[in-house]
């Protein structure tokens, strides 16, 4: 037997007893003849004690070194008063060894475990030894605590747990599917699942009722901080229920998740309609921990003179917003204001007009500074401090341009000078986004509709005729669960009568052809027979990450790929043989010493 | 609310009561003026019964149809006397319906779910009709029971659910790699995993000590009828344990699932050597349940005339083996020996020798009816019954040839036989096959060493030196765990020493390049304090297809492949367009009108 108790394990309540334990050399130290070894292992530190009077065992723990394996056995005994360690579990005994066995040596490592600033290239090349790392260790139990809880609850709630393929067909998510030659299938692909959507809606039309799975899911996308080419989510579908009871289904879980894990009582979640997130913060996922809001003043600048306003307040696509940052006046320098004028840049708007309210009250106009109140009449100036409540120290922002710029841009801003000046207050905020457009109108290409979820969401209508005449207009029964201005997750209710999924198929421009050969069978499927159902995505790596309060979803990854989508660890992706590609019918458009090139880490 | 209780929940309890179910018209009958609606959902069928009376919801039952989806609410009261049906939770009962909502019409389905002749191509491309089965729900619910039963047992011992990549680096399982081409490393791939235990290896590393995961796993191997390109197992890793506590520890999981899920006791697992597995059954995966035995006779015929016997017997490397078959004279008409003689070539055997023993007893050489015993002397005769315990009224067949050939052929020929003549008793009979050589010597292209299991199986000698001078002898410390004849499970203790593993990959004829290219990084790994290590993975879709008494593990898989490897439902795989592959770097070799046939359902 290698161990009787986990290092962490061993605490008082075994003093004098004889343990065995197996783990790593934390810590090897020669202090006053006698030979510490911090050993470690999965749930923690023990600090065992080799005295030269066992001579054998001294010997052996005196050719220890740093990350050696080892299995000691050894009595446990009180420390020395003054030496406990009040941060380790075992902090107030020590076990005197008597036997060493060593179990595995070890090379000196690149970097000690407990070195957080190593690159994150090293610590991936590396990443077995990055993971002894204590908060890696408990990013991963987290992440199976959670696991775990999110399968109680949805086994309670009479989920079935059901495994979707992942050699699979493309599927409309609308990113960029990773493919897999067929070798049976000459020319043919499969494609990997960007979600395994339209198989949990075949199994509502199975009768299976209520489907879960922890599923993997693959987008070829150029990586962001938070993306993954793999990455996971809790996926979920239910038939017979309605658009409430799913999210109370669903809020039901995740509050209790934050309740469990963080003791964090989310209570119940506000529902805003996508038109009022969008209104009052500019983004489809609000942070309503950000005291700050747009308001609008579109009606109140259509007949100034400075045309950058009163241009788009007389377009109907166009949007005037303000956002007040009170006491902005102090707080934000004059590099600061210049900052954020390229800042909303990013997001499309041409610049960034401003009022630096100073003495408003008792100067007037000549109380404020700005590039831009000279073309403004009073009565404007007064309504727009009078609707966003500006007073002396305020500074006032605007946006004016299409509705999309505007919001991008100012919300982008909202949330950028909230954490500037640190007015984004701490704990937590979730709410639901709903009511959202059936459809958006994208200018691109001529113009055509585009969903802004996919296109199996269901209408707020019932019929295709309803739905085709007012296609602008019509809202879906898609939901997202917004947390501190991430989207966790989201869903809707699917479509389930054929002649509707046609309808949206139409309107989104897929022709009779298209539909026939990438829908066919969802169509057929539709017409056999389909329930009412709808379901919902979490992303998993997200929610852990702000669960463990990580900055990226490669911090709750064991594996992750890099920012190129590659494993430094195992080099993949990498070459393979000629014969293996002609076996699966393809051929490498790159020359083989391109090819091995293109693997050296970016 | 679109429902108070599933169909197969309202039983004499709720009598008197007002339920709203939903889900499909399994049949309606007309019958004395009154229709009858036998509603289907997951959990049941229920019969609501609808009157004249209540004109409106008469009407409506009226008009529906087959499998249409409709929600209907009513008092449930008791069936009159006599119809009741005891087959059904609901069958004292019946639904007075009161208000029909129709929630889906359907077309009439290509075949009703209560038909079980219908073809296996016609079923998977109606996938989610033939789910609606209700052998098909229970396969699926089954399949739930017994992964959250796993993760429990997995949980409570400390093991931690850990996902490793889908996308990763070719792995040495041996069989053909599914790969995927990298947009971001031009002329490079990924290889879906055969399975992740090089992941799991360095999981070990990492000090995470104990790992699970349900795994998808991938080969891209022409299938056999067991066999899909993905399948499913469970993973486990664990440090600091030895062969026998991982043991163990998984037969605690395999005893405990018969036992919860079948009511059936495995008992203790005895554990036998591959050496006398193969003797005894011929076979590294016996069947327990079949009485018959291989019994070796080589030394009692090195002398006899019949040269087919007298040259294997004198050749180090081959076998001479007899299978008795008591009563066989009876038992087995000459057509079915006939029979036998050809079934054995299918292994590579040359003939089938044998021995109808009618009356040894009483005539001697003249009870016996045989197309060999005129070249085998009395001797050998009388030692051969003696030692098979061969008497009047057996068959005894024999095989000799090399040690492979006779033990493939005689041991498929024992399970032949044992289920032609019903011998094979019914339950169940698991074992442990241990002990297995650490090198099998692979005549094929020259001569070379190969893995019965995999690279990474620790050997049963401590040192490289040790393993290197005795490859043909040394035991390695895997271990298969056989059920039925079925193996549901293999594993070993890994090597956690760099300088065995090397000499494995050495023995192997891995040069080292090549050991550098694939196995750099674990090479690497191990020699920064790679703790001993060991693991197992158990094939959960043949378990789950034992536990339901399937014929494929298709029948337990939601959306299996076919033989061809493909998906009739979606059609998967399917065509791509050029410009994806030019993306990827790659082109078809194939011209488009040629693959877009070979879409064709094989």
């Amino acid at each position: 037997m290698m161990r009787t108790h986990y290092c962490g394990q061993v605490t008082e309540a075994l003093t004098g007893q004889t343990v065995t334990v197996s783990g790593w050399v934390h810590r090897r130290r020669d202090h006053g003849g006698v030979i510490f070894i911090d050993l470690r292992d999965r749930e923690g530190l023990l600090q065992c004690v080799f005295d030269p009077d066992a001579v054998e065992a001294f010997a052996a723990a005196d050719k220890l070194r740093s990350e050696y394996v080892v299995k000691i056995t050894g009595r446990v005994r009180p420390r020395p008063a003054g030496t406990e360690n009040a941060n380790l579990s075992s902090g107030k005994i020590e076990v005197l060894g008597k036997e060493v066995e060593l179990l595995n040596k070890a090379e000196t490592p690149p970097f000690h475990p407990d070195d957080e600033t190593v690159g994150e290239d090293t610590r991936l090349k590396y990443r077995y030894i990055d993971l002894r790392r204590p908060q890696m260790q408990k990013n991963l139990k987290m992440r199976h605590d959670v696991v775990k809880q999110i399968r109680t609850y949805m086994d309670t709630n009479g989920f079935i747990d059901v495994e979707t393929p992942i050699l699979t067909r493309a599927t409309p998510e609308g990113a960029r599917d990773y493919l897999v030659p067929s070798r049976t299938h000459a020319g043919q692909f499969f494609a990997l699942p960007q979600s395994p959507q339209l198989f949990k809606q075949l199994l509502m039309m199975s009768g299976l009722d209520r489907y879960y799975q922890i599923a993997r899911c693959f987008r070829d996308e150029d990586l962001r901080a938070d993306r993954q080419p793999e990455f996971t989510q809790l996926d979920v579908e239910t038939s017979f229920m309605t658009q409430d009871e799913i999210m109370k289904m669903i809020e039901g879980l995740v509050v209790g998740l934050w309740k469990d894990t963080l003791g964090v009582d989310l209570g119940t979640l506000p529902h805003m309609s996508f038109e009022e997130a969008m209104r009052r913060f500019g983004s489809d996922k609000p942070d309503l921990r950000n005291p700050l809001e747009l308001v609008d003043v579109k009606d109140l600048v259509t007949d100034v003179d400075f045309k950058v306003f009163s241009g788009p307040a007389n377009d109907p696509k166009s949007r005037v917003t303000a956002l007040r940052v009170p006491g902005g006046a102090d707080k934000l320098s004059r590099g600061q204001i210049d900052g954020y004028t390229n800042f909303v840049k990013n997001y499309g708007a041409k610049g960034l007009a401003y009022i630096v309210v100073k003495e408003w009250s008792t100067k007037g106009r000549d109380g404020l500074t700005s590039p831009i109140v000279k073309n403004i009449h009073d009565a404007a100036l007064t309504s727009i401090f009078e609707r966003t409540g500006a007073v002396d120290g305020d500074v006032v922002f605007f946006g004016a341009d299409t509705y999309k710029v505007v919001s991008d841009a100012l919300g982008a801003l909202r949330l950028k000078i909230g954490n500037d000046l640190g007015l984004t207050a701490g704990g937590w905020r979730a709410l639901w986004v709903v009511d959202w457009p059936m459809f958006e109108w994208d200018d691109k290409e001529g113009g055509r509709w585009v969903s802004p979820h996919h296109p199996f969401t269901a209408p707020k209508v019932q019929s295709a005729d309803e739905l085709r005449n007012n296609p602008g207009t019509v809202l879906s029964q898609g939901y997202d669960i917004v947390l501190n201005g991430v989207e966790i997750g989201g869903g809707s209710v699917r479509i389930h009568r054929p002649e509707v999924q046609q309808a949206v198929f139409d309107l989104l421009g897929i022709g009779a052809d298209e539909q026939q050969e990438k829908f066919g069978f969802l169509l057929e499927a539709l017409s056999y027979g389909a329930p009412p159902h709808g379901g919902l995505a979490l992303g998993l790596d997200r929610m852990i990450m702000l669960m463990v309060g990580g900055q990226s979803i490669r911090e709750v990854i064991a594996f992750p790929k890099t920012q190129t989508a590659a494993c430094p660890l195992t080099n993949a992706p990498g070459m393979v043989d000629a014969r293996q590609l002609r076996e699966l019918h393809i051929k490498s458009t790159v020359p083989a010493k391109d090819a091995a090139k293109s693997s050296t880490p970016a």
